[in-house]
């Protein structure tokens, strides 16, 4: 048994429960498990704990929310989250991009239980992980940002491209669709759509499992297929400059606005159809 | 709303109708749809067109023949397609390859409705669209170049291989078998097989959403996909120059004229059942 | 006809036999066809043979024992196998890596039928051929190397990358579970999972087809996917030298040492059920 580095912060929107090699990291960021500037601050945190060589074996995400995994960035915060993002790494930087592709480099394994909707930037979270498992009835996924006006920039161009294939990443990013679990395992999104009831203890077994493993042989074959499979920071660092312009522009602005006043960000049906309100939308376009 | 290009021209093998931002473009080439010089001449006109900044924002392509949505190349015509291939692009581009790659960089969304048979050059014109959609029912696509001697050449190694995988991709490209709807969406090849009863109505609303999108998200996203999955224009030429030289060889001239023998070309079992055909063929193996 | 090489030489555990163009390659190395330094050492001289431009166009490989394709390599002789692997390539390919290169290389397709359980460098074999298929009802393949305490050092890396994708390579490598036909064929590891009762017809007609086709079509094909799809030389060395390194490694002996005690390496429970005992192995951990 190696010596473990006991996890000693506390996040205001993240608990974590460690058992064994395997911690538990639950998101609660009320109403709707919004990505703004405290999940962000708080993600940087726990990514810096977790790159300590001693952290925990294997990590496994969740939400308090049944509802909302993410729902997606605070769109009335991107400068500040943005801003939060910048603390996790050096010059160039300053993105949501930059700091999940550092989660996808961490030494502990990373597996996402998603119930609920994760879009946007909530989706490029769990794109970031090493697993991702969706509860079969009601996990949604979906990139949002082009019904909004501008491109993904934190990942899912260069994952759903390379999980996908052009034509369904196509899809995905240009339908600005919601995608149910089913369909988003047919696609490769996430590994595998599991009964609900089942979820819980398939995702345990699969996180005991790899703690139980000598650590120096999951860092070695985890680096390995990292460096096949990972986008370049250029890439990275690209996406996120052409979401920041676009997502400012005057049509996604109007957008916003229209969304907003339709009740984006809060708890209703616009952010739980998003999808289909999207394809409504006739603002800006 | 932006300004819109007015679609003036008329085509001979292909009929288009304009409605709201979606552009509907039917192909008529009878008996069997084949791509000959008359259908490229009128697909470097219309990509032509497409590539106007104002013209429609997506484009669904389809068939009014129920049966062959392409057969594939006119074989008795290389020299001459080629030739009007060649009319789209620069020095060294004389191949439907390179026009197929000019098709997956408009700025115009393409999607592809599939009833009936795409093979050879067909399926690569579908592979070169951002979306495929096929009926379940009578989808059927192949790549028959290699049973009849000489590899696909204008794009099936190259996207393929990346959409299904190496395993899969000599699968398809080796056997030159057909493949039904629901193997091709299994496998990749399209990005789903949809009941016929319901595929107009599906693809009509994606290219409506589509179409009420901004097209500078539209056209970001795109080309950030396409930056990662397009094959290189010097992969896409030397696929070109090996089908070219190899469909000329001894072995594929004498299997082509067993082929025409058999009815090749016209409307009737062997041109419908081509999987079939070219394993019985026996000719100059 | 092209004239033909004949197939002269003899194996120990490879039993061949020729029917037309197609070539039958059955492991036989009792009591749990594991990949030693004999089953490596007529690999070599198999692969040797296959690369004469007249050899067989198309080879089929299966097992004879029912339950193993091939259990995963004798770890009591890894410096053994290795140095017979050796044999096949110039200095620096002593590795069962670069000999499973030569292997998708050949210029015959290579076709593997796949009945009982494929592990660690046996399902690495498969992944080397062109094509895979397993039998619904008993293929099972796995990649148990991490739960011994290396990474797979033969190639699963590269290609469960490539075929699967991010997520699910780092599910099949890091968890070291045993994967059905079906999740297997889900996820792409297979090209197809078919029933039982039709595999060797099914298999007997694809290799029957594309052995009818001509040899120089089938060949510029198959080097044209492989330029796209084949990892480089570099890649390949590199993951066997880490394999090599970690194998010998302490937590990796300690594991290996108990799982001897537990009956590995013969036939019985450890082996049948390798990816459940290595979910219970503490040793090292």
């Amino acid at each position: 048994m190696t010596a473990r580095h006991d996890m000693t912060a506390s996040y205001e929107t993240i608990s974590t429960r460690l058992n064994g090699n395997v911690l538990s990291a639950t998101f609660n960021a009320p109403p709707i498990n919004l990505i703004g500037p405290e999940v962000v601050r708080d993600l940087v945190g726990l990514l810096e704990e977790l790159s300590h060589p001693a952290a925990a074996r294997v990590v496994v995400f969740d939400s308090a929310d049944p509802d909302f995994f993410f729902s997606h960035v605070d769109l009335a915060k991107v400068p500040e989250y943005t801003a939060e993002a910048a603390k996790a790494g050096g010059p160039g930087d300053a993105s949501l991009g930059m700091l999940f592709r550092k989660l996808s480099q961490l030494p502990a394994v990373t597996i996402a239980k998603l119930r609920g909707r994760a879009r946007g930037a909530g989706s490029e979270f769990l794109l970031a992980c090493d697993m991702r498992f969706g509860s079969r009835e009601n996990a949604v996924l979906g990139q949002p940002e082009v019904g909004i006006g501008a491109p993904p920039g934190a990942g899912a161009i260069q994952h759903l491209t390379r999980l996908l294939g052009r034509g369904r990443a196509l899809e995905a990013v240009l339908t600005a669709a919601d995608f149910d679990a089913e369909l988003a395992e047919r696609y490769g999104w996430i590994n595998r759509a599991v009964p609900d009831a089942e979820l819980d203890a398939f995702v345990a077994g699969i996180a005991g499992r790899i703690g139980n493993f000598p650590r120096d042989a999951l860092i070695a074959a985890k680096s390995a297929i990292n460096a096949l499979s990972l986008p370049t920071p250029a890439d990275v660092r690209a996406d996120a400059a052409v979401f920041q312009h676009l997502v400012r522009g005057e049509r996604a602005q109007r957008r916003t606005a229209e969304l907003f006043k339709q009740g984006f960000q809060t708890r209703g049906r616009t952010e739980c159809e998003l999808g289909d309100v999207l394809g409504d939308l006739t603002a800006g376009d």
